[in-house]
């Protein structure tokens, strides 16, 4: 006797990288019945279909979730509340609402704006994963095995609700991590939002120069490393500067002083201080990592 | 008949990434015929007598120079003038010089202060080429396959020393091209130099912060890739730091006024000015590579 998906209808709304692989990886568990996307790009919901992520679409969201018991808001984060906007008045009683947005006090606001209150089955929802490409044809159903999703539940979010949307991305194959907002949104300030903002400044700074062809041409294989993040959805990283300004801003501000402080170094060949930062820097990467 | 190699007697100095790999692309074409090696760690040299890479070794480079047809200097930076001092008085007559130093202006200084002038058998070098491991261990013969290796040779460089130098490259496998001093210097400024003060910039501002531990546990792979560079040797990137100071602090300023834009544009929820900026700097990266 065949066990009981976990989810009947799943409604992906922006079926790209982390929509379709969440898709294609709750299809091959066999745990969900029915998956219906939606998005602004025809296009690539008829690539989604014809690749079986979805079963089939709709191009209006108000119409994707009629029926849906888990709707995935898998689009930029500035697309959110537009989306939810549209969604709320056609959500089937009991239905819950997750986001992927990589901001989430900005979700949050949001749907606060939307409902004059906090919905106890909307649970936001953001997984560490990822890489510089875009769309459905770049995802796959192993995207987040290892990787962590961070979900920041409020007071008012039912238990129920959250436990569904945590067994959907351990399914997916997820470890899955309780976080509050705030923390949330310093921790990616920190680690993802800040190196995006220098890989892109890095890249933009040297496409500027006189000779740029002939620097590009000397760039050797940590450049392609240091850089590929440059390689990002330029749409996508918009929205999460404007939606997580305030730590984004504040981490900049951080970086900004530190690297002053080692150009001061270098400029008075302070050579201990110098050496200290690239000392303490090594040890710290090279705790963190093994490669 | 055995045809002639390139070079009968090489004394690398400084058999870590950079010279053992010479060393071993070398002894695997065939090219050489006794390789000496020297450098302050002696534990390195019975490392690299013991994997092949040298054939014997003398901690002392005045004595290992002594009857090598061609010298290849492998240190950092900072010990280039020492070594230089400690072996011009030793070297063979009609022996070439070289260096892989990662900034040219000061090696040249260097040589000009330690000979009186510019001697025709010295040939600047730097192979852009390396990873961010170190020592003889690390080495690899074919760490410079399609790699660009750039000399630097002067007014009053011998056509003979030039072409040797070049064609020992060529022959373990790099491309090699020829750069003015001071372009060679302002252009690894902007591709490598300023992008390691960025990576260990970063790791360091992140590792000073409160709740580092918990920052570091939800880098992605995207930071892994952009820090990868900060696990370079923090005494090599000492002595780069000083020895291309001025164009170095120039790439600095250059890239902090922009970040500094980049922030007011966010600060001043300028939408257009930071779409433009990821905009322009993803379309160069994804010009520049195809990953």
């Amino acid at each position: 006797m065949a066990t009981r998906p976990l989810i009947r209808r799943l409604c992906v709304i922006g079926v790209g990288l982390i929509g379709g692989s969440l898709a294609r990886a709750l299809r091959e568990r066999g745990e969900v019945g029915e998956i219906v996307g939606s998005g602004r790009n025809e296009e690539n919901l008829r690539a989604a279909v014809r690749l079986g992520v979805v079963d089939r679409y709709d191009v209006d969201p108000a119409r994707a979730v009629i029926g849906a018991d888990v709707v995935v808001v898998a689009v930029p984060l500035g697309a959110i509340e537009p989306v939810l906007r549209a969604i709320v008045p056609h959500l089937a009683s009991g239905a819950v609402v997750t986001d992927v947005g990589s901001a989430k006090g900005s979700v949050v606001a949001d749907v606060g704006r939307i409902y004059g209150h906090i919905p106890p089955n909307f649970v936001p929802g953001h997984p560490i994963a990822g890489t510089e490409k875009s769309g459905v044809d770049a995802s796959f159903s192993t995207l987040f095995q290892k990787r962590r999703v961070i979900l920041t539940p409020l007071a008012e979010t039912a238990a129920s609700a959250h436990q569904l949307i945590k067994r959907m991305w351990e399914l997916a194959g997820a470890e899955v991590i309780d976080m509050g907002v705030r923390h949330h949104d310093a921790v990616l300030a920190a680690t993802s939002h800040l190196p995006h903002m220098l890989a892109y400044t890095l890249v933009d700074t040297l496409a500027r120069l006189d000779d740029r062809a002939e620097i590009f041409r000397y760039a050797a294989g940590g450049f392609r490393d240091f850089t590929r993040i440059a390689s990002s959805d330029p749409c996508m990283w918009h929205d999460i500067c404007v939606a997580n300004r305030e730590q984004l801003l504040e981490m900049i501000a951080l970086f900004g002083a530190d690297l002053e402080r080692l150009a001061a170094a270098i400029r008075n060949d302070d050579r201990a201080a110098i050496l200290d930062t690239f000392q303490r820097a090594k040890r710290a990467r090279d705790n963190l990592y093994l490669d």
